[in-house]
């Protein structure tokens, strides 16, 4: 089958860019040193490449993402590196470590009650490292740790996310502000123990020398945000859509906003016959472009680039795997919702 | 159940003001001059209600919502106002025919082409009337009409979306300027004929006094986009979150950008414990807010209002139906995908 033949828009995954980035990526933060968090694809095939090149360990942002994968065999060690009250999940995330080790963020005194209440026996105490979202003070790190431990939770260390630093252009500014915020989680550290350090993604994965392992996951598949980081991973995934109108000023493409995260702006279009195009704006079913060189056709195929490839990812069922134009698998996006 | 038992994010719509937005709608366009848009709700039980308050016709931007309306029996009328090439879909809409009217967009040569070779037999000429998106020049209309015609297809008549006028803030200035659009899509209409005349939407459903019927569809669940017009309808859809983390400056809950359509930009909170709150920002799983009074606590509901409801629906795959915080139904959202 070719691209050609899928109906669109379509979500394709280039193979051999997927490959360059798992290999790169294994090789400069080599087994348990990555994490892969997998609310960047969704997709416990993609989540099988990443342990085929030697990551055995999983980070998640949803109860879903963790029973997904546990069910798909990959439950080695699985973080939930995220806060859930929800009683129902919890005991689904309990029930599931029957055949899997699973570890789960918490950051509260209720947060603690309802994990031990729910029967799960591994936390990571979350600590807050500059981004004001999860986590708390790197000062109460021990009082939650202990917390947990007297609900006879084994606590295995602690983690943060940097997430206001992954994109910042200046390079020693970045190194400097990483150290800082990692200064944080090892103060936290020193009071909790454990084994695990974790933190970090995509953006800063390469100035981690000082946390036993790095949540990354972008950089399997990139999108057009992090792309500007200058990092050594290529464009993995595209959403290709088909030209359904087209006139002398513009061209439309059935790839809208229900297919594409709008949330750091505009996709970009990576080729469009032979040349280029600029993206003038999307509506929920299409996007309207203006291409480089001449006038669109109806029927021509456009590839174009997400902006932010986690959103994406969870707005489509399917992946379609190729090589070059030729379809060689198809990859269920299943750790979709909640 | 209530409203508290529902596993977060939940996305809820209020019975009571569903019912006044759809009661509202007919009794200003009612019967078949209102084509209720589906890709506003992507549900079929939505769907039901609006035929229930006499409206039998519906407005599709994608093949499964067409084929999804058709197999509830929702078969009455169907427009998809948008091209399609696939000859795969094309087919499903062809073989839908059997218990189902529908009509397809056609607005260039090819788009006539693909839809005569997939034995579709009901047609509406597409025009554009201001907005750079489908449709043919109003001079061109005639032409694709002819065209259909001779591939033995009904051409039923015209439709434009004036999406570039939905809020303009001077009612007399988007008076003007629908008047203008109209104007383009009559004039296309003189060429086509027909009896189908078909404009419009939420921002202008009250100003269309020429046409045979109007696309709305945010009406009915309403979003915060929409409500700065000020039209009688009332916010009827919410994604309900759990407050997972919080302290003195600012709280968080597990409302994310995969839960909440980001192209018109933050969400905002409905209610938050009694009084509001302001959005500071979302992540992919998290809303960070900071109430207006007092500190969140851990375990807390917040009510978040969509910024655009038509891509808020499409991630999501059940809505909860509550009169006040009881829910006394569930709605699949299950017209998703293409």
């Amino acid at each position: 089958m070719n691209v050609r033949d899928l109906g669109t828009p379509a979500l394709v995954i280039d193979a051999d860019a997927l490959e360059h980035n798992l290999v790169t990526m294994a090789a400069a933060r080599p087994g348990t040193s990555l994490r892969p968090h997998v609310k960047a694809h969704k997709s416990t095939s993609l989540a099988a490449a990443q342990a085929a090149h030697g990551h055995p360990s999983f980070t998640c942002a949803t109860p879903r993402e963790v029973v997904g994968l546990a069910a798909a065999g990959l439950g080695h060690d699985l973080l939930l590196a995220n806060e859930v009250l929800d009683p129902r999940r919890l005991a689904m995330l309990a029930a599931a470590q029957e055949h899997a080790s699973i570890t789960v963020a918490v950051d509260s005194p209720e947060t603690v009650d309802a994990a031990a209440a729910a029967g799960l026996r591994q936390a990571l105490i979350d600590v807050n490292i500059g981004l004001p979202r999860c986590g708390c003070r790197p000062r109460e790190a021990g009082h939650i740790a202990d917390l947990a431990r007297t609900r006879g939770m084994t606590v295995r260390g602690v983690m943060g996310y940097e997430g206001h630093l992954m994109v910042v252009p200046d390079h020693a500014e970045q190194e400097a502000k990483v150290r800082d915020a990692v200064d944080r989680l090892l103060a936290a550290h020193a009071d909790v123990g454990g084994e695990v350090i974790s933190a970090g993604g995509t953006g800063t994965y390469h100035l981690h020398d000082r946390v036993t392992e790095v949540q990354a996951g972008s950089y399997a598949l990139m999108d057009s945000h992090y792309a500007q980081l200058g990092r050594p991973f290529q464009q993995a995934c595209f959403v290709v859509g088909t030209v359904i109108s087209a006139n002398p000023r513009f061209a439309v493409a059935d790839v809208g906003l229900k297919a594409m995260g709008m949330d750091h702006g505009n996709p970009s279009i990576a080729e469009f016959d032979g040349s280029g195009a600029d993206v003038w704006f999307l509506s929920d079913e299409h996007i309207t472009f203006v291409p480089h060189v001449g006038v669109a056709s109806v029927g021509e195929r456009v590839w174009v680039v997400p902006a932010h490839i986690d959103p994406t990812m969870a707005m489509h069922d399917v992946a379609w795997l190729v090589r070059g134009h030729e379809v060689i698998d198809r990859w269920p996006i299943d750790l979709r919702g909640w």
